[in-house]
C-alpha cells in the first residue's frame, strides 16, 4: 500500500527520508542485533501515520528550515506504530504482517519483547529531540496511555459477544484512532497551522479517519481472503476478539451465534467459517460499512473547514481512497 | 528485603510515599485491568533504586518544597525497574519473583507485554512532569536504551561459554548498573548536590554498586537455594545465560564444562547440578566474589569523597550490607 503515496510525490519523497532515518536510528554494534533491527526497520506497511502528519504539515506551509524536524516527528509516529505492531504480533502469535514474516515468528517472542521496547525508547528519544519543553511531550504520553488502555480493554472484553457497540468504539478509539489523531494534530501544530481551533479540528479529522480505518480493517477480516490481505483472516474470532461486523450481526440473531461461540478457543475452522457466513447473512458487514462511511463523511466535512489549497485537496482524495481499499 | 530500609527511618517513610504514588498512578476504570495493575504495583522487591536516589538526594539537603518532586522521580525509577522485570519474566518464563507469582504466570504473556508497556508510559509521564525542558529527559532515554542493549546483547551471547569476561561486564553495566547509575546521579542533581563533579561522582558510585549488586545476584544462583532466594535457582544455565561464576570457572577447565554445556537447552537437572559443582570446584564463586568486592571497594572510596554527614554514613553502611546479603 506504499503505492498509495505515488500520487503524492512530495509526500512520497519525504516518506523516503523517514525510511532512511529509521534505518539510521535502528543500529547496534552487535551483528546479531543489527540483523534484527534491520528487519524492524523494514517492516513498513502503509506509512499512513507519517503520511497524514506530513499532509497536515503542508497545510501550514512550513519553511524549509523545518524539514529536518518534521521528518523526525513523522519518524517518531511510525516508530511508535511499529513498536505496538511488534508487541501485538507477540500477543496474536501472528506469522505474517503485510506479507512479511513477523519479528516474533522469525526471532522468537523473547527477542520481540525487547525489540519493541527498544523502539519505544527511540520514539521517546525523537520526542525529546524535537519537543523538549513543549506540551507535546505530555500529549504523546497521553496518546501512548490511551493506546495501551484500548489494547488492554479489548483483551478484557474477549469472548464477550454481548458487549455494546460503544465498547468496541471506545477500544478502537484508543488502540487505533488515538495515533491517527496525534499524527494529524502534530502535523497541524508543527507545520504552522497552530491556532488552537485548527489543531483541534485536525485532531478530530484524525480521530474520524482512524475509526473508519479500523472498522474497514475489521470488515476485511470477514470479506477478504488471506491471499489478498497478505495475512491470515478470521484469526480474531478464534482469539475471542469480536469486532464490529460480528457484534452488529449478533444483535439480530443472538441464539444462532451463541451455539458456535460457546466453544470459545476450541472453535474449529469450519465453525469459524459458519460464523463468518452468519455475519454476512445478518448484514454485519453491510451495517459496519455504513458506520465507517458515517465517520468518513464527518472527516470529509471537517476537511472542508481547513484552509483550501493543494494539501486540503490531497487530504480529501486520500480519505476517500481509504474507504475503497481491498487490502 | 524491605527490611533493609528499617534502619533508615526517613528513607523508609519516603519509600511509603513512593508506594502510595505507584498505587495511585496504576489505575483503570476497567475492573479486570485494575486487578492486574494492583498486582503490578504490589510486585515490590528491595526498592533499592528509589532508596538510593533518596539517600543521594539527602546529601544535597533539599528543602521541603522539593519533597513531592523527589517522590515522583523516585517513583519513576521503581516503575521503570518494574516494567523491565515484567518483560524479563516473560522472556525467562519465570513463575516467581521475590516469592510472589509473576504477572506473566498469573495473567499470561500477552497481558504482561501490555502491562509492561503501560508502566513504560507511566515512567515517561513522571519524567515529563518533573524534568520537561531539562537535559535529564535525554539522560533517562539514554539509560533505557543502554538497559535494553544490555538485555539484547546478553540474549545474543546465550550458550557462549567462551565469551570474554569483558562481554559479561559490558552487559551487566547495561542491564543492571545503568539504572543504579541513573538513580544516584538523579539523586545528587535533583537533591541539590548538582555541581557537575559531584553528579559525575554519584554516577560512578551508582555504577559500581550496580555492577557489584548484579555479580552478587549471579553468585547467589550458584550458592543459594530456591527456598532462601524465593525464586528458582540455576535457571540461567538451562537458558544459556552463562554468568560470571561459570565464565571464570570455565577458563580453568574448559573441556569438563564443554561436555555438559554441549547439550544446550536439552541439559538435564542433574547435569545442571554437575555444572554447579564444577563452578564451585574451580573457584568460580570465590573469584566472582573477589571481583564484586573490588567494585564495592571502589564505590566505598568514592563515597568517602562525598560531603560528609549522616547521609554519606548511611550510604557507606548500605553499600557494605549489600555485599553480605544471602537473599
Amino acid at each position: 500500500m506504499l503505492d498509495l503515496w505515488k500520487h503524492y510525490p512530495q509526500i512520497a519523497k519525504q516518506l523516503n527520508d523517514v525510511r532512511s532515518l529509521m534505518h539510521q536510528l535502528l543500529s547496534s554494534n552487535n551483528q546479531a542485533i543489527q540483523a534484527l533491527l534491520n528487519d524492524c526497520a523494514q517492516q513498513q506497511g502503509k506509512m499512513l501515520r507519517p503520511g497524514l502528519f506530513l499532509l497536515f504539515a503542508q497545510l501550514g506551509q512550513p519553511d524549509k528550515r523545518q524539514t529536518e524536524k518534521l521528518t523526525k516527528i513523522a519518524t517518531s509516529l511510525e516508530i511508535l506504530h511499529q513498536a505496538t505492531l511488534i508487541h501485538d504480533d507477540i500477543i496474536d502469535d501472528s506469522p505474517l504482517r503485510h506479507g512479511t514474516i513477523t519479528i516474533q515468528a522469525k526471532y522468537g517472542k523473547d527477542t520481540a519483547v525487547y525489540a519493541g521496547d527498544l523502539l519505544f525508547t527511540i520514539f521517546f528519544e525523537l520526542l525529546i529531540e524535537t519537543m523538549n519543553g513543549t506540551p507535546y511531550l505530555k500529549i504523546n504520553s497521553d496518546t501512548m496511555r490511551h493506546l495501551l488502555h484500548g489494547e488492554l480493554n479489548q483483551m478484557a472484553a474477549r469472548f464477550q459477544q454481548q458487549q455494546p457497540i460503544s465498547n468496541y468504539l471506545a477500544n478502537i478509539k484508543g488502540k487505533t484512532a488515538a495515533l491517527f489523531r496525534l499524527a494529524c494534530m502534530e502535523g497541524a501544530y508543527f507545520g504552522g497551522l497552530n491556532q488552537p481551533k485548527m489543531v483541534a479540528l485536525a485532531a478530530q479529522i484524525g480521530e474520524n479517519i482512524g475509526i473508519s480505518f479500523q472498522i474497514y480493517d475489521d470488515i476485511l477480516d470477514y470479506s477478504s481472503s488471506t491471499v489478498t490481505l497478505k495475512k491470515p483472516v478470521l484469526e480474531d474470532v478464534a482469539q475471542g476478539v469480536y469486532t464490529l461486523p460480528l457484534l452488529l450481526a449478533y444483535q439480530q440473531h443472538p441464539a444462532e451465534f451463541d451455539q458456535l461461540l460457546a466453544k470459545k478457543r476450541q472453535i474449529s475452522k469450519s465453525e469459524i467459517q459458519l460464523v463468518s457466513q452468519l455475519v454476512k447473512k445478518y448484514h454485519g458487514v453491510k451495517q459496519a460499512k455504513q458506520l465507517a462511511l458515517n465517520y468518513t463523511h464527518q472527516a470529509i466535512q471537517q476537511i472542508n473547514q481547513l484552509p483550501s489549497g493543494k494539501a486540503a485537496e490531497e487530504l480529501q482524495q486520500l480519505t476517500k481512497k481509504l474507504l475503497k481499499r481491498t487490502f
